[in-house]
């Protein structure tokens, strides 16, 4: 069983930075133990996008070290029945609201079995553990997931946060299917980054050892084209379209010192296919 | 008398994120103790608004542990005569220009009078607790202000920062005053957040226990129609408007996964009204 | 010679804020040294824009302690040929890509030589400093970068992390030459700020102690009309221009209270001429 002995909290919200909020919860983590040290992932994750805030946290999640705290808040369902969570990974713990945000991570974790990969699942209704017994109705990250996950980062053991649930009873969101055939894949793109890469959701295994291409479908471009692969941007002149494996570890497209998103005019849900020789 | 056993400082400014103003900061406050912890509270301040500055600082500050020392720079009077200064209240420090900014929390202070609010304050003219003996005539946050609250939240005694003036001199800002009668209580918006949130300047307290509803005046909207009240956003339906009580402790209007602000097309400083059955 | 006994990093990049990279690379430095301090200098330098990150790096340098590692990351060419760095400065360290970002710093260290000025340069190719042996094409500032800088603030020498080079092949970029006579200098526009203000390429040292003012050349601005110097923004009228030495230690125009770019409609490169009485 992993401990906290690193004293550190990741934090991922749709809070932005605009207002206080995120000082907030990190001045009610501090009032509980100043000395835990908050990491950051994104506090821009566009606003009640579950599943934007799902692929962030399940794409940072495997860079942490053993023992980290994950505390993710995009809670469009704050103060009504939803349920707030805690879970105890093989090598990590999460802290949220049960609506599919936390659960993206499962799928990246080896094991058959939702047993395999949680340890411990609780509800977190022990209001001990929370800044004060009666919350606000709409900031739940302040006043129960921030204290909670202070108290996780602190050795606190998560079984005294609430009582026990079944891991089979959480909330989880899944991506479209692939379709996959001998000649090709067809995915979509599930998110776009800061550099406008297009982020698809066929993963690097698919693809890795074999001649591919990409093809996609849009107004404005053909096609029939496909997109050749590279390995790195650079491998195309500037301002040429790529198709590689991103560090994230999924297929994308990109463009050389550009931006597919707007180079190419696609969104988040659009087809890409992957077409093997 | 407390004592910032926390070593913690926060950091309040409009410098934004695009350039190292705010990282400069840190690193002035790093060559003084680089054991301090600095929490960011928000430095998308809008450029020189004392205003909205003021209200972020105020609606932070008591979720912070005692000690704790707050840096707030929004200082559109640098390098003229504005007196910079420093603040020891009853349980944390305040650190910023003379101009407003700070002195918000003194409203939120129990206590009648301002000897009861204000343990000290001081004007920071002793240059030995400086950067540099010469300031730089245009940031100030970083060659006074920071190194100040890094000796504070060190553990040096406000006094030797500079002359002690007297509390009554400080200028303050103050919100529009409500209008109150039995029936109703005219306000206003004082901020609107990421969300788009719009915050009004009634404090929770005119309202809690009673049966209200909220009113605007506005193009597009109809001022004989109420906005009904709620705990939390899922209260309503999704793009549906409800009144509550906010996280902050006001009154506000917010919109069910949308935003209440491009909704009805308000801005900072528009009437909001409290109608009471 | 210096020893990082801050265990300081600070952390510069063009990813933005929207997603998980930056705190990714944090993930990757607490993997190796959970007690490691990060500082953001910023991450919103414009994309590619390897002069904007040299400007900012070399700006934010001198604040921060001896001891400190300097970690940063805009690197179009990332996966190719282009050398991965460390230099061992007098005072501290700086890690990234071989494409000038960092060596900006260089104009600002004393010493006529490169010799006095850099103590040791080495390429990063010993991968058991790396996050993995094999690292991703696409983001070295996670599997190379942030974990050499880890190691070179945890107190690893620096030598161990590749083979020694020659400091005079060092890419290097500069600002266009100055244009000095004894009644002007020609230089231009080389940052515009989160505030507006224009900072040009001309060093305080140029103008301290003299009767200077500016003038400008564009559309929509008389470039006969001399703009005025002042100490500070509060010397001239809310919404007027004045000219004055900045906190980083350029010329900059600004105007009180107000955006200076907008007002003049004045962007990077665009020539800014002081003129002596």
């Amino acid at each position: 069983m992993v401990s906290p002995h690193h004293h550190l909290i990741t934090l991922l919200t749709d809070f932005g930075l605009d207002d206080v909020y995120v000082g907030v919860m990190k001045g009610a983590i501090a009032r509980i133990n100043p000395a835990l040290n908050v990491i950051d992932l994104s506090h821009q994750i566009p606003p009640q996008n579950i599943m934007a805030g799902r692929f962030a946290l399940m794409n940072a999640y495997p860079f942490f070290p053993a023992g980290t705290v994950h505390l993710a808040v995009v809670d469009p369902g704050v103060g009504s029945k939803r349920r707030a969570i805690a879970l105890q990974l093989p090598d990590s713990f999460l802290v949220g609201p049960d609506n599919g945000l936390l659960t993206g991570i499962l799928e990246l974790l080896p094991g058959e079995t939702l047993q395999a990969k949680i340890i411990c699942a609780v509800e977190l209704n022990n209001s001990a553990y929370w800044r004060t017994n009666i919350p606000s109705n709409t900031f739940h990250g302040r006043d129960i997931f921030a204290p909670v996950a202070a108290h996780l980062a602190t050795g606190v053991n998560i079984k005294k946060l609430g009582k026990m649930i079944d891991p089979a009873s959480l909330i989880k969101l899944s991506l479209p299917e692939l379709q996959i055939t001998s000649s090709q894949i067809i995915g979509s793109i599930q998110y776009i980054d800061h550099f406008g890469n297009l982020v698809s959701n066929i993963p690097a295994r698919y693809v890795e050892g074999k001649n591919w291409a990409v093809t996609i479908n849009n107004n404005g471009f053909d096609d029939n084209r496909l997109i050749s692969t590279g390995k790195t941007y650079s491998d195309v002149a500037v301002g040429e379209i790529l198709a590689l494996i991103g560090s994230h570890g999924w297929v994308e497209i990109a463009v050389h010192n550009g931006h597919a998103q707007r180079q190419l005019n696609l969104t988040a849900g659009d087809m890409m296919v992957v077409v093997f020789d």
